[in-house]
């Protein structure tokens, strides 16, 4: 989605819009933790993020993995900083590239800063000198498939402090075709609001959006204004100079100060404010519960569809999955990103297309070997496993090997219900309660248009062991609300669904509309994610070196147990699932896995730091 | 469906079966009769209809004509009788041509009688000799597209006695490809029992349906037995014969001998009974009662969605349709016929291949001119035509110009507050109560699978004047829950809704299935609704001499009045439809409509017997 048609929403509705702006880190650890820290602002519900641009070599590289990552996994619409600094037109037209496919349909083109060693800017042999000139290129190779944002300088650009040159410049970038402004950080308010009034006199009608830093400490407030030769309004260096020693004041101060900002620039007829976070949550958070614009059960964060969609190219219509990879997105945007055609409305046939091969997109467990012995401890009985699904259920842990995130929320219905039966040796890997008609605004359940109802089948999916799946089979298949489908690692499917056609277990009605239907649990994609599962499940085992307990109990369990799902297709109650497996236990619930040869020492003679999937692949069949 | 698929379920569940056999009757005014018998007598519940062949010329050209009448538009699995009588090879391959394009799959396969004139039977020029070469010529030219049947005699054949014979010859026709066996009517319940021995005994392992005729009269009762040399117990001619002039009790007594003779057939392991009506409907529905085997409120009749299948070549695949030809199902059908591909599962772009022509398909009014008046009456005011729709909606007349059948029992709900809207001269011309989540078995609402759950959203379509629809329109686009679509006979369309992208107002949840929504309002074929519904009033028009008051005001609304549809988005109620137009009354309902010359006689001027199409076409414009 274009940013000018966020920024018109946002003047239409009269809601909160803003942006975050993040920058690439300089480790790999970095990067992860950004992943994960975007992901969790994800949920302040900012309209757009930007990704800075890191000029030179790797950094650059990374600027667009980030932005792959941002569209394809996180779901999140993403805005590529692009700058001329130390680039021909070939490495701009790679960017490019790289964007156009990752689905990103926004740029910030920018001249940059000179290089560290430089004094003064230089173009690159054959390449751009100034932001126009990169403007008039993308327009050019991309037509109108971009939307192109340029920088604006209220307070004047750090090598020219000249306005009406500046202002010159900036009508040239738009009469090129830029078509949005993202102003520098500011935090004089009035000087910000007679700059616009001079860009609007000069023709300049394309939408202004302002830069906000956050303060999130007394020192890096300095640094930033004087690296940006910010002017800082008197008022805020008496209030802030006295406690500059106290963090938790500065940043209190900090927050009303900033949020007082805003409040001046949503005066002055501007709709949507872009935050500098410096890769940081808590300040900006801070300054938008000033501003009450943080999500809240009366206005929740607006989700089209139950799961996050990815906004990878071509994918923006796919309005429906299984619900298997719903604790594993990213592998399934991963393991489906060849695909021509994403199922629009109604899931079709998944066979020809389907999900490739399990291989190919190094989908398994993350981490390494050790920090998933940290994580997950060294089990020696199926209720140690049981006890980490517990703890996992009460959110004491934010990870399992089948589950990427921690426990959504709305699995606090049936929370106990999932507790006793991990308590019983029954492990859920999967769950979500029924659902009958709630608002489409619920802040729990709620998702897609407005004024709609959203519903969802009770749904489980468990691994159970071999003692107990005979007798699970048969009351399931006595009750005629239960459909199910169950296999094991290498076995072949047992269920009694009729068809191998879909069945519908999350949907809403919305006005106007056809019935919306998102997940669907469907025959061929549990094969598909059969393999996964227990793939993951090895890849857990062998984390602990062979002929451990632990490993020996875990490939035990994948080698033999069963992985079961079903669908309680009356979707008035979550009792039924629970109910008909009730009194069931697992007779080997406490029994230690015996290590065959002598045990002594071997037990904790784990190594460090092997990655889940460098070492001993034989260790399957070994310990069989 | 193959009819021994059908047996196969049959005797898989035990549920009562039972198949009605029509023959083609002499005259069109008896086709017409018998089409809305065959309409109404489906409610019985039976699995398929037979049509028998009407030997020569114009009877048997009648025979496909209603083949293709109840696959396609009644929605009747129907077998189609054929006869070598008078047959060549041509016109044998013409009827089976036309069988298959019905999307009929059961053909019976017999000799035939001999023509009256003709003592002894002959086989035509080339034409086939015995029922076992049509079999075998059949199979040869379609494989097992169609199911074959062949005739079983129990007492022997008319020109035969030999019942060994009789039964090389059944091995003969089975040998040759038939799949079952419909047996000539019998009385003798034992010896049918021995009989159907004899055919297993020889290696006959296809089904047996065992032909019933009811008794409706004494006389026909003898004529028929005699006629088919079909041996009468003596304990039915003793209860028979002494009140064989009182009609009534031949039938009492009748449907209980019946009853008994199905109840022994049943108890010798037949799962399945044909009723040969004679066209008639009471004499087989009292045995069919008297076997408790009529649909209740317990054991409804089945519908797989909520309006009426077609069982048309192609178009068995067909679940979706737009609401505006609800109460218009033959026109729908007819005036899609050509298309290649029936919306399965949602509706898709109904653009393209859409709905022709309105003219191609000769879909008007149907009856005569004088009919309709019989009907409809000459109203002179809004007030009369609003009473009229009062009148249907309290079921006392059962069609309308716009509505081919009588009201439907789910309007109950809302009838009172149709019946006020109509007398307040907004004139309802379709409409359907919302129903939230009822079992799919409900007596009234249910459709589709067991164990599931439909739902509909409130519907209203209206006529409504040039004077109230801008208040109407105001008062809708104030609620959120409601969207509309209007327009004019040459007007260009109103709406609110945001897309023309379908609006579901009928769907159903069911066990391992995607939802199911078989029901939508949408613009584009809205528009051609329209077409055919200010049509239908022009011909409602028609019937009445130019220059009489109806003739005026009909013209008048069907050239000024608003089509208007409304759909209520929030299915947990009826209400606000209703709220949203309270208040609301036609300014001019009592007003008469002036005849502008001299206006002496002419009211009462009408022609009699003139079609509904047939006369004075300028007259919309004469009118205005």
């Amino acid at each position: 989605m274009h940013i000018r048609e966020m920024l018109a929403d946002a003047e239409r509705t009269g809601a909160p819009s803003f942006s975050f702006e993040y920058f690439p880190p300089k480790t790999a650890q970095g990067v992860q933790n950004l992943y994960d820290r975007m992901e969790r602002m994800h949920s302040f519900g900012p309209k757009f993020i930007d990704i800075t641009w890191g000029a030179g070599g790797r950094i650059a590289e990374l600027t667009c993995e980030m932005v792959v990552q941002a569209q394809t996994y996180l779901g999140l619409e993403t805005c590529m900083h692009l700058t001329c600094t130390d680039m021909g037109v070939e490495k701009v037209d790679d960017a490019l590239t790289r964007a156009y496919k990752a689905g990103c349909t926004n740029i910030l083109a920018l001249r940059g800063d000179p290089p560290r060693e430089q004094e003064k800017w230089e173009a690159a042999d054959g390449g751009f000198r100034y932001a126009r000139d990169l403007v008039e290129h993308i327009r050019k190779s991309y037509g109108t498939h971009f939307d192109i944002g340029v920088a604006g300088y209220p307070e004047g650009c750090d090598d020219n402090k000249d306005e009406e040159l500046l202002l010159d410049h900036l009508k040239e970038k738009v009469d090129m075709g830029a078509t949005f402004i993202v102003t520098q950080m500011f935090y004089d308010a009035d000087n910000f609001v007679r700059w616009v009034q001079k860009v609007r006199a000069r023709g300049i009608n394309v939408p202004i959006i302002p830069g906000i830093m956050p303060i999130a400490t007394y020192a890096s407030f300095l640094r930033r204004a004087n690296h940006m030769n910010c002017k800082i309004p008197e008022e805020w260096m008496e209030r802030l100079e006295p406690v500059k020693n106290d963090d938790v004041a500065v940043r209190d101060i900090g927050k009303t100060l900033v949020a007082e900002l805003c409040r001046k620039i949503l005066a002055a007829g501007i709709h949507h404010l872009h935050f500098y976070t410096m890769n940081l949550a808590q300040a900006t958070r801070m300054v938008l519960e000033e501003l009450d614009w943080m999500p809240s059960p009366d206005r929740p964060l607006k989700q089209a569809l139950p799961w996050k969609q990815s906004l990878g190219l071509g994918r923006r219509s796919e309005d429906v999955r299984p619900i298997f990879w719903r604790n594993r997105n990213k592998s399934y945007v991963a393991r489906t990103q060849d695909w021509d055609e994403f199922p629009n409305g109604r899931w079709g046939d998944s066979r020809s297309p389907a999900f490739g091969e399990l291989d190919a997109y190094g989908i398994g467990l993350t981490g390494t070997n050790e920090q998933n012995r940290k994580k997950w401890g060294e089990p020696t009985c199926i209720r140690d496993i049981a006890d980490l699904f517990v703890r996992y259920l009460k959110k004491e842990i934010e990870y399992l090997p089948w589950s990427e995130a921690p426990v959504a929320d709305e699995a606090d219905v049936i929370k106990n219900d999932l507790i006793a039966l991990n308590k019983r040796g029954l492990i859920t890997v999967n769950s979500q309660p029924a659902v009958n008609g709630v608002k489409s605004t619920h802040p729990v359940h709620g998702w897609g248009p407005s004024n709609g109802y959203v519903y969802q089948k009770a749904y489980l999916e468990l691994l159970v062991s071999p003692d107990l799946f005979p007798e699970i089979r048969r009351r399931i298949e006595n009750h005629p609300d239960l459909t199910y489908h169950a296999v094991t690692k290498s076995g072949t499917l047992e269920t009694n669904a009729r068809s191998e056609a879909p069945n519908a277990v999350t949907w809403g009605v919305f006005p106007g509309k056809e019935i919306v239907q998102p997940t669907i649990v469907e025959r061929i994609s549990f094969l598909a994610w059969k393999d996964e599962a227990f793939q993951l499940g090895s890849d857990w085992a062998r984390c602990y070196e062979s002929n451990t307990p632990s490993r020996l109990l875990l490939d035990d369990i994948m080698s033999k147990w069963y992985l079961v799902n079903i669908v309680n297709n009356d979707f008035h109650e979550n009792g039924t699932l629970f109910e008909v497996l009730s009194g069931l236990e697992d007779p080997n619930l406490n029994k230690v896995h015996e290590v065959k040869e002598a045990a002594n020492g071997v037990s904790n003679g784990v190594t460090n730091g092997v990655h889940a999937n460098g070492d001993a692949t034989n260790g399957v069949e070994a310990s069989t």
